[in-house]
């Protein structure tokens, strides 16, 4: 998996750069490429690697949490505004979040804050927003309309998954930090939104493997390796609108576990196209091995199966792809169940409809993997850019 | 907090001591006190200090998973075992556990381990046994017997999280390798056990802060000050049996962060007698200065409150002490609930009825901090001693 850049400066030094002088417009920033750069401060005296001061800067072109490579924690809740609410109110909660966000990421308390010293460590932490369907109405943006995604025979949609006005994506290294984020941003929402759903992640934890290793889901598959990398312009053409911003799908996807453990490992493997053991297609030997599609076997098949998840996955049109950035779930069993596991499928494309969903299509139409797989939650946000200090996440949709 | 011993050795040169000749036994082990060693084997060629092969030795006089610095992620589930499980069944299934523990917490496959690259980042792993009453008996032990705790007038348990028969405590700083382990063990326990409840807590991630740093709760105190260290004659004398075993009370106590943040940061602080900024004792300034109990102020009140936290849980008998492990929980919050948050209180102690109870009974009868905590779930298990390679976890029942 492709990660953000992690050069580390230190953080007044790329102030300097950044809010220098008068005002370094956005289109600047861009240019720059920094909205993902890490600014590492260790205390002083650190006798052992700490990371818990490592920081992601708020402040961009572009909202962090996207091309940062991910952290270890991510916990994704939607909020649907309340009925009366008016624009001006939901222009006073986006200016407030954002100021949570741009204080607890850079490890300050919160306006407010009632336990400041559990933000004292943001270890990497990223709060990211998107806007439903309803929350771009409501702000009065003609430019940008978003739609949710139809729904595909393969979708056992649960109400309660689905959706939402508002989504908080937290994301940090630390569990501690997730959690007290959470608090502070869902206490300054609550007057003018409702929890729809919360979703909480993980992936491998910081310093566990090398930093840039594909993460493992939890039917034990290298997931994430064909990914556009977050440092090329075959990134910015499929992710980035010209504004700065961009569009999420998440998808809540039950993994069956069990069914899935019972069938032999080249039978698990061959559903997939690629090896359990180090992720390279079953054409060849490395994890970026570029897959054989012709290669076949001794009978005339393909080696990779038509129906396998990569092969139907890929689509001809290169323009038809997508940056994947999900994550684990792994919640309590309910009732007789053994395990309630799956995946928080998270995409970012700039269109939907022309990236996304040929490809779901594709997926839902026939694909080895849906034996064991079943999407339970679906919901689709438009990713505001990111905005420089003084202002707010959103506040263009305010202006068009 | 104190710490088990991190001595780094490798692991062959570990194991020639331990089980090299025919048998070391148990008081030999004990004896050597290695039972908190830590092997480190950093991959070859690891340019970052990465931490997930840190491994802690299963075998040994004590299980693991008590004395050990406490990881990042702590999942407790208690299984009720079925209704026709005899004597023979039981040992069966101790010795499946007690296997899967052993090969995991080393990095290996469990056997039959359907995911095994899951396991391969152990990221000091442990896995510890508790046997619930109804355990003990079955396995037909005279010499050991263990009681429920008393119902205390704070309380207000919920069946769903009281009780179990046999407890599996899986911790790991990584909370994939924590997935992968539960699954392992749920899938080997399954036939002959059902899940009573789960709960996971979190602490900080390894490496956010200098190791050795006192956790904060959720209401953003640091908890764990005043406990027995680990390394001492004390902590033997209050918390290990002869036989190398010990008794666990786990709590679940919901935290009320919401009433909570209502109150000042100094009738916070005035509840507890210790302050937020650092845990130092109102009377002191550092955090581990000894509070003292007798100053007063101007008014000629004492400093810190006769119905505090801190007053009420000591006791002037210095046998009446236990050894405090527990963990954040912030699970989903149901219907209208902001938060659902509190801490999994864990405590060692050799007796449940002359250590802990004293001590609950006296918080149960006053204590400042009793308006936001709830007791919600309790259970009590006996720990049985370690064992040596080759043997199981809880087969010193079955020879009683
Ligand atoms: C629980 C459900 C899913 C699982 C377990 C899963 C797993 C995987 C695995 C193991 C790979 C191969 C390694 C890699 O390149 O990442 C892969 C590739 C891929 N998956 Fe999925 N996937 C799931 C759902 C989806 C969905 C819903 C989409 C999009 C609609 C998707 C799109 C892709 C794409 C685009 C690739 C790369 C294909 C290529 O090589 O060009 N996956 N997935
Ligand atoms: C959610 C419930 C609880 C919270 C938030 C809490 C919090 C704290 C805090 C902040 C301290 C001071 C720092 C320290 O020494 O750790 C403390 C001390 C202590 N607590 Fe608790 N506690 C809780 C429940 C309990 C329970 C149920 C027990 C035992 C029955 C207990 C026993 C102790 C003891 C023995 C001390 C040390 C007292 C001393 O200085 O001698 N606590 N607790």
């Amino acid at each position: 998996m492709p990660h953000a850049k992690t050069s580390t400066t230190s953080r007044p030094s790329r102030r300097g750069v950044l809010f220098g002088g008068a005002a370094a417009g956005l289109g600047a920033i861009a240019a720059l490429g920094i909205d993902s750069l890490t600014s590492t401060a260790a205390p002083a005296g650190a006798s052992e690697p700490l990371h818990g001061h490592t920081m992601i800067p708020f402040y961009g072109a572009h909202q962090a949490g996207i091309t940062t490579e991910p952290q270890t924690h991510a916990t994704y809740i939607a909020l649907n505004l309340r009925d009366a609410l008016d624009c001006e109110s939901l222009g006073r909660l986006l200016r407030l979040l954002s100021d949570d966000a741009a204080r607890l990421t850079q490890g300050q308390a919160a306006l407010a804050d009632t336990e400041p010293e559990l933000g004292a460590v943001p270890a990497r932490l990223t709060v990211t927003f998107g806007f439903g369907p309803k929350l771009v109405e409501l702000a009065g943006s003609s430019a940008t309309a978003i739609q949710p995604l139809q729904k595909f025979t393969i979708d056992q949609l649960e109400e309660s998954w689905n959706d939402g006005d508002l989504l908080l994506h937290i994301a940090s290294d630390d569990p501690l930090t997730v959690a007290h984020a959470q608090r502070m941003l869902l206490k300054d929402a609550r007057r003018y939104a409702s929890v729809k759903w919360v979703q909480t992640g993980f992936r491998r934890a910081r310093g566990s493997e090398t930093s840039g290793t594909t993460m493992r889901n939890l039917f034990g598959q290298i997931d994430g390796t064909v990914n556009p990398s977050t440092e090329t312009e075959d990134f910015n053409t499929l992710v980035w609108n010209a504004d700065g911003s961009t569009t999420m799908v998440i998808r809540r996807i039950r993994m069956d576990v069990d069914t899935w453990d019972e069938v032999d490992r080249s039978g698990r493997e061959f559903s997939v196209g690629r090896t359990l053991a180090n992720g390279a297609p079953t054409t060849g030997t490395k994890e970026h091995d570029e897959p054989d599609f012709e290669a076949t076997d001794a009978l005339g098949l393909t080696v990779i199966a038509a129906h396998s998840h990569i092969r139907r996955a890929r689509s001809e049109n290169t323009t038809e792809r997508i940056f994947r950035r999900g994550y684990n779930y792994d919640d309590l069993p309910s009732g007789s169940e053994v395990s309630n596991s799956g995946l928080i499928f998270v995409s970012y494309q700039k269109s939907v409809t022309k990236q996304y969903a040929p490809m779901q299509q594709r997926l839902a139409d026939l694909d080895a993997l849906n034996q064991w797989t079943t999407p339970i939650g679906s919901a689709v946000f438009l990713i505001p850019p990111g905005c420089a200090e003084g202002g707010f996440i959103g506040e263009t949709l305010f202006m068009a």
